[in-house]
């Protein structure tokens, strides 16, 4: 029996593990892909693990993100990643250059390559028949310096489309279509692989499209083929050397199967405030909208902007109308300026704003106070717009197109015009100059960083014994936003912990720092006690560094968050278990705890003794810990595992 | 004997006084500009002024300063400005739509007619023929409401150019010639009028740059004739009926006179932190920069960004430099892509932004710490950009774009190139689609005001007897920047005046706000007392405006700086003046003090008597208001008496 593409990309890179789904497996990395909002921190791990040069076929550091310069520390940053590139040997993308996953797609994207990113859109290039997956910060270092990935193997969902798309539908409906049906929860350890017969209708970019937002399903990846619209692709880049045909064979088999057929699609929108609240655009056509905005990695392509230029060709937009674009590259906005599509657009009213992320990610482009807002972006949860009580709808160009022009959501077979034709030219403009390449030597260049940009901490061994009082007790389901909000107030310090972690449970109680600061000048660690699920919601890893930071060494918890407790050991925080979930109610905030067992002993079982000399009692606890998080806790940290040369797995 | 242009230009207009320098003249307003970050309070003033419409002949808002939108505040402001627009029956450029002073020169400019904004680059507009000031807010909707804009008989100072501009060298470096000789101050009291052979050799949009920079010489206003090269301007707009030509008379003679030699200048440039540290390039050249800034309304034409386009072309900029293009306005950015040459700006690096003030008022594009920026805009004054520690050089774009290229302060005659030939083309496309008329009928349309947004508070009369605490004591030269401060986080509650007032004092004594707004709930009003020269540097209204709201109504001072001064009568608080200097120390912060005369008093004399009821003395005070002025502040603001249709000088 033949193997679906998805097994044979997994195949093809299995380092560690088994196939089986569920089953943790170690993958070779081939490509790393990290953008500006994640990218120093990278850089600053990979400085502590005193990496040499990147132990990748390619990695690639664009900025995208942080492009609003109000004061030094954007561009500060952006000088700094630089410096990182020639450092540690990647690719440099600068500001204004474009959004990463589709100037990777141009630029270095190959079939049955795989690619890790600190960016969860990372999938998109699934659509070129790559293996994509975003990760933690830390996870991307790591593949940088040489080490697999390990991740759970998915189930391989195909889905075949059918069928050739009705005018005014696109791609963007597909994915849409792919949310209505299946929720924002619905991907969960699965890839989808897309194939059949309506593939032929659907450009690498229509496709990019529905890998990047796979993302938004919770998939782990989506896979297309790497097959004759990939091939045009990379020839369009003049890169036809670097296609290799990739299929599944015709005689494989899925885990679970789905079908769509194209043709009885019809434009779909997401409602605030869930890329999963999907229905007919008919359904919430004529509500007045202050915005509409083109443009994202979850719209990239040529067309996404023709098509729209094409429309308003000869009008002009609702003047209540924010109609803002957002080019997705240099190369695409070269392009879209030279075929006159550009300045269609701006006649007709746009915001022609440089290529970068921009709106996407909250960076600009808020809306009015409850004006609604149309975008061709992947998420519209509540207030990453930037305005609290924002009302985004995601849906497709033509749509957000035809509401620009009416001033209302507006389904764009309504306007009765001809759905305009069309096709990318031959002989696009090709740009590569802004694209600095790593320097062939390896040699000390410095790394350049501005005052907000500072070396991650020296992170030491775990005390023995470990001793210390309980400076926090919480409650159940602390999310990482409590632990670490978020926040133009907080994000500025993404490059600097020390800075960063004044900001810890600033909600919850904001004179921890202090306290817990205090106590490490002094050199006591800490313990902080937590009720259930400990560190939900995002992966973000300066919800472990920054405690860590402040002198954090022990939470102990009824029980905590997958990817949190993995960051807690990654820090070198140890996550200890309530044998008895009722003896979380006999410490006191201010208790004197102290570990029965020695650092080196914790490698040796599950069970660990805590006495609270405060109260003279003491406790059973346990944990999770596999041997080797063990050693990197009692070492320190894995980054400091990492610098002193240990093989194997992180 | 003949006149000269500005001395016609004022005659044209005088309703008031006589036309010797330093005297009081009142001028007839036919135009007024507003843009956004002044012109929500001037709408809201127009609102307390219950204005049904527009007295001048045209009267135009602009959005060009605040279009980065991280949160609501930002858009709900455009949408107001909008619907004040068309409830006071003005023009609106939408954002995107472009600066504010090119865009009016484009499609309102008009030989001899008057333009009062407030915005000090108003006098731009002097390129044209025109009679342009700017002005305070107030004095903005003074005009708007139909009176006089009130001002001192400037001096006249011809400007003869000769000879022509030799390569590499254009208008930017006239003036900068002109800030050279003169410095930042030599301006004030004097218009510029500039004749003489060399004008045929400069555009209409050369001669904005000088006229705009004007500015930074500290001139009233700047003034050149309306001659061929205007003509040809309004005929590119498609506005050839609005041309009248204007020239001095030919016998006319100026109060003082300066010659430049064109042919004799060469690449100049401002070095941080003033507009009149000018030097030659060579002086500074070989310094790395950071970044390059092509735009704003001191560099606003078509060749402007064509020469910088033609010198890239074929090349690339320096990777270590952020090359910012802000196209002036969605025309010229339509023309310069139809031209291919955002393109090439594009193709060599530049990151373009869309058409605005943008990184010139600091509205992102901020450069690195310590990292120097070459920029064409007007200012350079320390932290304008954003960057406290910022090193912003002011020059031409010919100058900012060789220095791009090289990576290094260059002058651009080193670069060994040809000088790019430019000549404007027949048949611009012309873009006027994105201006929203004010509608023909007067109507109650609503003002659409977001949560940020308030109405002017009502501004009651002066209580009979003027009693009250002295709730701060301050020294001398106490500026209005410390009276309320500026920066990103006050400015977003421009609009807002209950919400700015919890800033003032907030460096002097951060808890004055909620101690004056507790009295003030009881009903009781309150005193300040300062020493020399109290409200010097900036004119914003705010610093009389948010103390007021907080019930400050009299500043007894040993002397007070003459706008501020201004601004506290039109607001109704009274500001005296001890006769007896060293009866300042006599009065403590908490003394509580009481105005001997009824408030109808004042109008009648200058000599008040207070009483320190606390200490039990009185002291002597004068005054140096107008009977208007008593009045004013005994009505409780030039707000009401506007609204009560008093008429005459304000």
């Amino acid at each position: 029996m033949g193997s679906n593409l998805a097994r044979k990309l997994i195949a093809d890179h299995l380092v560690d593990g088994t196939m089986n789904p569920g089953e943790e497996i170690g993958l070779a990395v081939d490509q790393t892909l990290t953008q500006d909002a994640t990218g120093t921190l990278v850089m600053l791990e990979l400085e502590a693990m005193e990496l040499d040069r990147a132990r990748t076929e390619l990695s690639a550091q664009y900025v995208d993100h942080n492009l609003l310069q109000t004061d030094y520390r954007n561009p500060d940053d952006h000088r700094f990643l630089r410096s990182a590139c020639n450092r540690f040997g990647a690719w440099f993308s600068p500001p204004g250059n474009g959004v990463s996953h589709p100037v990777h797609m141009e630029r270095f994207g190959a079939p049955g390559k795989s690619l890790l990113g600190s960016d969860s859109h990372t999938p998109a290039a699934g659509s070129m028949g790559m293996l994509a997956m975003g990760a933690g910060g830390l996870e991307v270092a790591l593949a940088m310096a040489g080490r697999p990935y390990y991740t759970r193997m998915p189930k391989v969902v195909g889905v075949r489309l059918e069928g050739v798309l009705p005018d005014w539908v696109s791609a963007k409906d597909v994915v849409l279509e792919m949310l209505r049906r299946w929720g924002v929860r619905g991907g969960r350890g699965r890839i989808f692989e897309y194939h059949g017969p309506g593939l032929a209708g659907l450009s690498a970019m229509d496709r990019h499209v529905i890998a990047n937002m796979g993302t938004e399903l919770g998939a782990t990846t989506t896979v297309f083929p790497a097959d004759e619209a990939v091939r045009a692709f990379l020839h369009s880049q003049g890169r036809s050397a670097d296609f290799r045909e990739l299929q599944p064979d015709p005689d494989c088999t899925y885990d679970e199967e789905e079908v769509i057929d194209l043709g009885g699609l019809e434009p779909l929108i997401a409602y605030p405030s869930s890329p999963g609240n999907v229905v007919r655009v008919a359904e919430v056509a004529g509500a007045p909208i202050y915005q509409a905005m083109i443009g994202s990695s979850a719209n990239p392509g040529l067309r996404d902007f023709a098509v729209p230029a094409l429309m308003v060709d000869g009008r002009h937009v609702d003047p209540g109308v924010s109609f803002d674009i957002n080019p997705t590259s240099r190369q695409i906005t070269e392009n879209l300026m030279a075929m006159g599509l550009l300045g269609k657009l701006l006649h007709a009213g746009g915001r022609i704003h440089q290529p970068g992320c921009n709106g996407c990610i909250g960076m600009g482009q808020a809306p009015s106070t409850r004006g609604i807002s149309l975008r061709t972006v992947p998420r519209n949860f509540p207030g990453r717009s930037g305005t609290a009580d924002d009302r985004v709808y995601l849906c497709s160009p033509e749509t957000a197109t035809a509401s620009a022009l009416t001033g209302r959501i507006t389904d764009p077979r309504e306007l009765n015009a001809t759905y305009p034709p069309f096709r990318e030219p031959e002989g696009l403009i090709l740009n590569t100059s802004m694209l600095e390449a790593p320097p062939e030597q390896t040699a000390p260049f410095p790394l350049v960083k501005g005052p907000n940009i500072a070396s991650l901490p020296e992170l030491e061994p775990l005390p023995d014994p470990l001793e210390g009082p309980v400076l926090l007790k919480v409650g159940d389901n602390i999310s990482t936003d409590e632990i670490l909000p978020a926040g133009t107030e907080v994000l500025p310090y993404r490059s600097n912990i020390p800075a960063i972690s004044s900001f810890v449970f600033r909600y919850t109680d904001p004179g921890y720092p202090d306290r817990a600061f205090g106590f490490r000048q002094e050199g006591h660690p800490h313990f902080l006690v937590a009720g259930e699920n400990y560190g939900q919601g995002s992966s973000r890893e300066h919800a472990a560094l920054a405690p860590r930071y402040l002198g954090l060494r022990a939470v102990v918890a009824k029980s905590f968050a997958r990817i949190h407790e993995e960051n807690l050991a990654n820090f070198g925080i140890l996550p200890l278990v309530f044998t008895d979930p009722a003896n979380y109610d006999r410490i006191r905030q201010g208790d004197l705890l102290r570990l029965q067992e020695a650092p080196e002993a914790l490698g040796g079982g599950e069970a660990v003794g805590l006495v609270n000399r405060t109260r003279d009692e003491s406790y059973r606890l346990r944990h999770d810990l596999s041997p080797r998080q063990a050693d990197m806790i009692q070492q320190g940290s894995l980054i400091n595992l990492v610098r002193e040369g240990e093989p194997g797995r992180g």
